[in-house]
């Protein structure tokens, strides 16, 4: 049968590189089918190494170097970078017409910008050099046969022909191939594995300095102006209010942008002028000031559990001492606790709520749950339920501060900690009410419809309208 | 060479609109190595506005809607639906033998009962429309080029040939294609996008009517009956009751539909008789509840540890109060805390270990996490850890309440809702006992393999065997 | 048009066995665009009983078996493994160039060696016989068309073109297929769902032996040799030092071999020797272990707070009692309750941010969240993150315990576990300063490259090289 031709894999790989992830990497192309040979400078003794290592190997001939490029079509390359580059350098003949596979991941953005399948191109012009496997490790190669925990493989290279043989051959390996093009796409593979946490730098940036501010002025607060409490309180009692003021105001953070947007498309009537750069970045970095936020609020979750009693919050109780009279007549039963007052109720009470939905919020965001949702699902729940954990977030700071902030000066108010993290969000609230009034409501909507205002005429075949998939809203 | 003509995407794709998606469309599309262009009313002003947006697009040409159409085969309505319906009808003949992509998701179910595309097909019959990329965000396509987290597109459309087209341009594009056939499929992928919360509605209602119904018991009980609490004691320690009976019942009417169908099974000797319809949905929304469950559960436990004091729990503590004497002499040392006895400290371990397990039970239900898992490893995690959950939740109640118990009236019980709320788990546990004695549970088994009991002579090979993958046993 | 046959779907797909499994399948190959017929004993009564289960099966034909098999061109055996087997026995001869689908799962090894597809290949040596969708459960397959929540399909058979066609058959499915090759694969996929919890054995035996010896150790301790805790705080005062020294000492075993390879390849100047079995298999379960570790940090955690007051903790407040003089003039004011002092303070401070960096990890080994993270990141996080997590640990118990250390003796800090239970965290920690010492790390990381030390004639081109995508950092 000729077309079965396609699954018997007469075509013979050559690894060069006998690390973890060369290992791995004949293992499984084995496995799949291929016959495989391993490259060695010496290939008796490493022979002897690798059937101890891994008794999968004992099949798998090593070979001289130049045996194995001969013996192959394919030839991967398992090295690190400056040793893929001499080897190339060295069999610049013999790889002529072949296909060479780097699987490297430079661990240093080399100064010439270019990528390292590039240069091994540019060393090689007769030989087909293609990028693959740089996303998997040995460790995800190296798992049984059925690897259920499913990978993908980006494969590039200038021709189309070495691209396919490569991709046949991770999907061979049970690998989820991703065809990304020409050589040049070996940029964006060999950058997106060096970049560290894309996306968290400004998150990170502004939660630290908004703890800075809050540690400062808490501190400021507490022991410069009012010197009420003493540095043994600081590591618990003060802290606890820091991780307070951090989780709601990074909860106001992530929901003000969306408002400002709004506000600018109202004033400019149209959606079609771009925002400022630093409000992009800010609209990128909502998750993650969310997941810090929520870091922060369970925290302080947590350690407001710890002092959770009459004498650090002895407002919240119904008695947090009793008195004992000088001459009392038979036995005196004292009470050694107490029960909470209606603020200390009240206050936990949507404390709690406030957490439990700043969680839900939190499991949505992992990705195989977030994907389980549709764009409305997401809304809902990303802007309903954010707006309402933050209502709760609020009346548990108003409920808890309401007593010393009817009797205070404005003077005490500005050193008011829960006074002033609570702006943000209220502002936020207010804001998001009136852009539910029905008529701007429909305003909003009609221009982010594309309907440019105050121009009637030229809203013809609506080639600005822009929410397709929903998910412009923002 | 010919063979590689398949990768060098020497068709031209168009793009009309230039909202969110139609922008990060063309990019993605243009840097996986197709020709795009842009199509808009106003091709000058609309270029100007474009690079200022996204740099990325300088490149693209903005050229007339009919020259966009003219030039491209493919073309994207990165539209709303009725400004495609209203480009289609003016453009039909100019969009003859073109393949037309319907990207859109529409926000409402319109009266026609027909998908969108299946409209524009009507529109546009000899035009090829194919239903794409509506599950797939303008934000998910913005990524960059790697896109580690890979999306789905599902393809529809009558002609084959022009799905192929479309689904090599999504693939090119780093996507992940699903074939779904003709475009009569597109109302479903439509509706998906529209429905909120599938299976959730039941599992809610359930959850709402079951807090509704502890909440009145709970006020009836505590401030009318008894009359005992005060109101300041509701937001807290009331609610705390509420969310532990809820976590309780919740649980137990996880696992109890499972012991019915058993019981159901047994007593008709055969699987083969459909079930009744409201079962079928008490089946299916067993993972809803649970996870309901759970949120009530964290939520006990979080107020749980705030009001763990003798003053709310004064039976779990050695002593909630000091008795002064009236006349001592010397110093009199007070404690003004306590430990707890036997009975707090079991029944705190007893709700930590439940607790612990119920987070196991959820965290498996996570999609990625559940994947992990064969059927034998998710049968047993959701059948004995859940059942051992609920066994310990049993004896946290138990031991919490057992002493009112003994000397309680019948009357007095019906009033005790740590009696009632634990009927349902101990029913299950009960039930599931016997389950295993085991000529019961082998004679269960025979059945769910598909047996017909008393009736031997007709089994002959097994056709209506029905164990496959296991995945039958409820 | 010739093309799109590939579409239209001409074949028949014969489903035998009307199962939970064998209705979903037909139900979804049907919708895919297939002829579908339903094979039965007793058609007749079995089309009644089907379109009551359910309505989407009335359209398709419930035939005999005989004829099943004749209209088809692929026929699903969606039996049980004996009746699969009855079955192609009866029909061997009919079955005769068909394709035959093997779905089933063997609930236990069978004595042969052989899977269940290898038998029923050996029964009928003229029928291709296809192992797939033994990975799919009835309910994956019953989800709603668009089926978000994808799902692999693992097929394998020694007839490529057969393998092919079910192939096509599972991704008109909307499944994703993943080529298996020759049928031998079966027993790999049929194991695959057999298996027990894969890597967890170990860890849970581990898990075990640690957790008596913690149990053993503390009652001696507490009960045995020095007789100071009644058995009424044994449930949770004393389970819950068991399960802080659990936590840590999970953490320090997650790190500890991997300082121990970093050791052994320092001493012997080389990475290419093999490390023994159980070397392997200590790195292997180093997730499972902590894993572990987070679920008793975290009982840890909640039993804390529920101790927390000066009766249990009394070191750690300000004052646990107050003294009433014999004689006081004028009434007294007593408060009920304390301020915590530094050491309470600090001891909390530092065993939140533990238990929140664990949790971070914890979430980073969630399969969806770590396959966001690239190798630099994923290091980052496992590495600094976890050795920042157990250096707050430890300073968390230090802090807890220093007081009573200073003054012990050798023989009391030997039944301290407090202290037993960080010695390996801190000989973790005091490894990994080491190693990072400049010329250390630097000559660990050139022994790590590959570089074979002492022998330098022998680095020629670096086939030796082992350091690919990073992953071999133990």
């Amino acid at each position: 049968m000729s077309k079965s031709s396609d699954y018997q894999h007469t075509q013979c790989i050559g690894v060069i590189g006998t690390g973890d992830f060369g290992r791995a990497f004949s293992v499984r192309a084995s496995s799949a089918g291929y016959r495989v040979v391993i490259g060695s400078r010496d290939p008796d003794r490493r022979t002897n190494f690798l059937s101890k290592v891994d008794p999968a190997l004992r099949g798998i001939p090593v070979v001289t170097i130049q045996e194995c490029i001969e013996k192959s079509n394919i030839i991967v390359f398992a090295l690190s970078s400056e040793d893929q580059r001499s080897l190339a350098l060295a069999q610049q003949d013999r790889l002529k017409g072949k296909i060479v596979v780097d699987v490297s991941n430079p661990t240093t953005q080399n100064a010439t910008d270019q990528s390292q399948a590039e240069q091994l191109q540019r060393i090689l012009p007769h030989t087909h050099v293609i990028k693959a496997f740089n996303t998997v490790s040995a460790y995800a190669l190296g798992e049984d046969g059925n690897a259920r925990a499913s990978r993908s493989v980006f494969v590039c290279g200038n021709e189309a022909s070495a691209r396919a043989e490569v991709s046949k051959l991770a999907a061979s390996m049970a690998l989820q191939v991703v065809d990304m093009g020409r050589v040049a796409s070996a940029r964006s593979l060999e950058k997106s594995m060096q970049t560290m946490f894309a996306g968290w730098g400004w998150a990170t940036i502004v939660t630290c300095l908004l703890f800075v501010f809050w540690l400062v002025f808490t501190i400021v607060v507490y022991y410069v102006i009012r010197d009420s409490y003493t540095w043994v309180r600081f590591p618990t009692n003060v802290i606890n209010k820091v991780f307070g003021c951090m989780a709601i105001t990074l909860l106001g953070l992530c929901y003000l942008p969306g408002c400002i947007v709004a506000i600018v498309q109202l004033v400019r009537g149209t959606k079609n002028k771009a925002l400022p750069q630093w409000m992009c970045t800010w609209l990128q970095m909502r998750k993650q000031l969310g997941l810090f936020g929520l870091l922060f609020a369970l925290a302080h979750c947590c350690l407001s559990l710890v002092i959770l009693n009459p004498s650090y919050q002895s407002s919240w109780y119904e008695n947090a001492a009793v008195t004992i009279p000088a001459n009392h007549t038979g036995d005196l039963v004292v009470s050694i606790s107490s029960r909470m007052n209606w603020v200390g109720e009240t206050t936990i009470l949507f404390g709690t709520l406030s957490t439990a939905l700043y969680c839900i919020l939190g499991i949505t965001s992992l990705p195989s749950v977030g994907r389980l949702l549709n764009w409305r699902e997401w809304n809902l729940v990303q802007t309903y339920m954010g707006l309402l954990c933050m209502l709760f977030a609020c009346t548990h700071i108003t409920i808890k501060g309401h007593r010393s902030w009817i009797s205070a000066s404005f003077v005490d108010l500005l050193q008011r900690k829960d006074m002033l993290s609570q702006l943000i969000p209220w502002a936020v609230l207010l804001i998001r009410i009136i852009l539910w009034i029905p008529c701007i409501n429909s305003r909003l909507w009609s221009i982010r419809r594309g309907r440019v205002e105050k121009n009637t005429q030229d809203v013809e075949i609506g080639t600005t309208s822009t929410i397709v998939n929903g998910k412009s809203a923002v």
